[in-house]
């Protein structure tokens, strides 16, 4: 199983700490080692650093641990293969344009007998079954919605029955970004923590390493943090339901006229 | 005037020498502080770093600099803004998917009443000229090859008439490549040596630093650099006769029945 890593925040907000523990996933304490990507949004603008490499020994990863990028919406991914050789062009997460937007998307999961009809307008360059994904997902946002992004909730239910008919083909946990909000699927694992004042003291589960939030940041931040499992060993995370998507903006999940995906099925958990 | 830089190989290739002079040129022996970018092509895959800052205080110039990628295309550019912000959506190059292979876009100049109607498929994310001049020949590219991606002499010369289209425009020097060969065309500055074997030492034109290629390389290596101007003083450079787009493959100019292109319009240079 691959790790995904998500943030999506109220004010631009470095992700330095929390992808410290993420960076370990990748080949210290767990064994995904085939390849990593992050990409920071800044404005309309994305940037996207890849490595076909474990993250724990990529100089690229050291590099984004140290440099202080400050983002809206940040995604990343720690590849452990299922399909698709271990290749750049197999390495999450994926970019294209769309509407005027870059949209970024990663994976985690595994699709089975998943072979969409691709008009074209978008192919994949690897051979994974995400790519392919995205790829689906793009072309009939594009075919559903000639006249170009639609109001969030129309966004949310085309993106949410995309996901529900992909899922049908296996494991289809995902972060979906076009720079305004950051949408996560679970379909097996997937929790997320709200940080807001009053901040604490947060440690991370994979390393020794502790930050005092309240130090960092101003009342009015608000960042939200996505996550395969909790990267915190002393907060408390909200596991998502298998089945829901969620639309993150400013920070926190959005209520799109989704009651039924949220109030009944996040459940507390404490680490 | 922007700096543009590109690599065209027949093994993988680091560019860590050229890029220690082209990175002197964004803000210590040039004026250009605007942004940079460069673009590394593995296989079908690309990885592009960029920093809207300057290159000679980027971190991930330093990283760069300093982590040897190796690639058979390699294009890079630093910015001297003339249209759109100093933003992240407006640093080059630019990327676009089609026919199932990224393809890289970097330009140098500057477009006056330039405004090609563009069908949706590509569009800016940001507000250069640059941007939507790539979305224009990608759209174009789509359009005139419905089948895909056609023979390298077909390609060329559709690149050839939209170059000279879009060249009618203002300055128009630009590299593009889809990570099998590289497209550079010349409005008014771009030169470009090949270097194999028997290889020599090389010194910078902006740093007081030199290498030998003897020992870093095998007799069969070749390598074709290409910059705005020379990056070495001790070396032959040929320049680009304005108004000639020259196709790169493995690491040499192709002759694709453009003998008209190249025979009469090369003029070597000593630096």
């Amino acid at each position: 199983m691959c790790q995904l890593l998500g943030m999506n925040c109220n004010v631009p907000t470095d992700i330095c700490f929390s992808f410290t523990g993420f960076q370990a996933r990748g080949g210290l304490t767990d064994h995904h080692r085939d390849g990593w990507g992050i990409a920071f949004f800044e404005g309309k603008g994305v940037r996207v650093f890849l490595d076909p490499c474990a993250s724990i020994e990529s100089p690229v990863a050291e590099l984004v641990r140290n440099y202080p990028i400050r983002s809206l919406n940040v995604i990343a991914h720690i590849r452990k293969a299922t399909q698709g050789e271990m290749r750049l062009d197999n390495t999450h997460p994926f970019q294209r344009e769309l509407w005027g937007r870059y949209w970024i998307f990663a994976h985690n999961g595994n699709l089975i007998d998943f072979s969409p009809q691709l008009d074209g307008r978008f192919r994949p360059v690897g051979s994974t079954d995400s790519e392919l994904a995205f790829c689906h997902i793009m072309q009939s946002l594009a075919s559903r919605h000639p006249e170009g992004m639609p109001a969030p909730d129309v966004l949310h239910r085309t993106l949410r029955d995309l996901a529900t008919e992909i899922g049908g083909h296996g494991e289809f946990n995902f972060m979906l970004s076009n720079g305004e909000r950051l949408f996560a699927h679970c379909s097996s694992h997937l929790a997320y923590i709200v940080r807001k004042a009053p901040f604490a003291v947060a440690h991370l589960s994979d390393q020794d390493v502790a930050v005092d939030f309240e130090r960092l940041t101003t009342p009015q931040d608000r960042v939200a943090v996505i996550a395969t499992t909790p990267l915190t060993d002393n907060e408390t995370w909200t596991l998502i339901e298998p089945g829901n998507l969620l639309s993150f903006s400013h920070g926190e999940p959005e209520d799109l006229g989704a009651t039924e995906t949220l109030a009944f099925t996040s459940q507390s958990v404490t680490n």
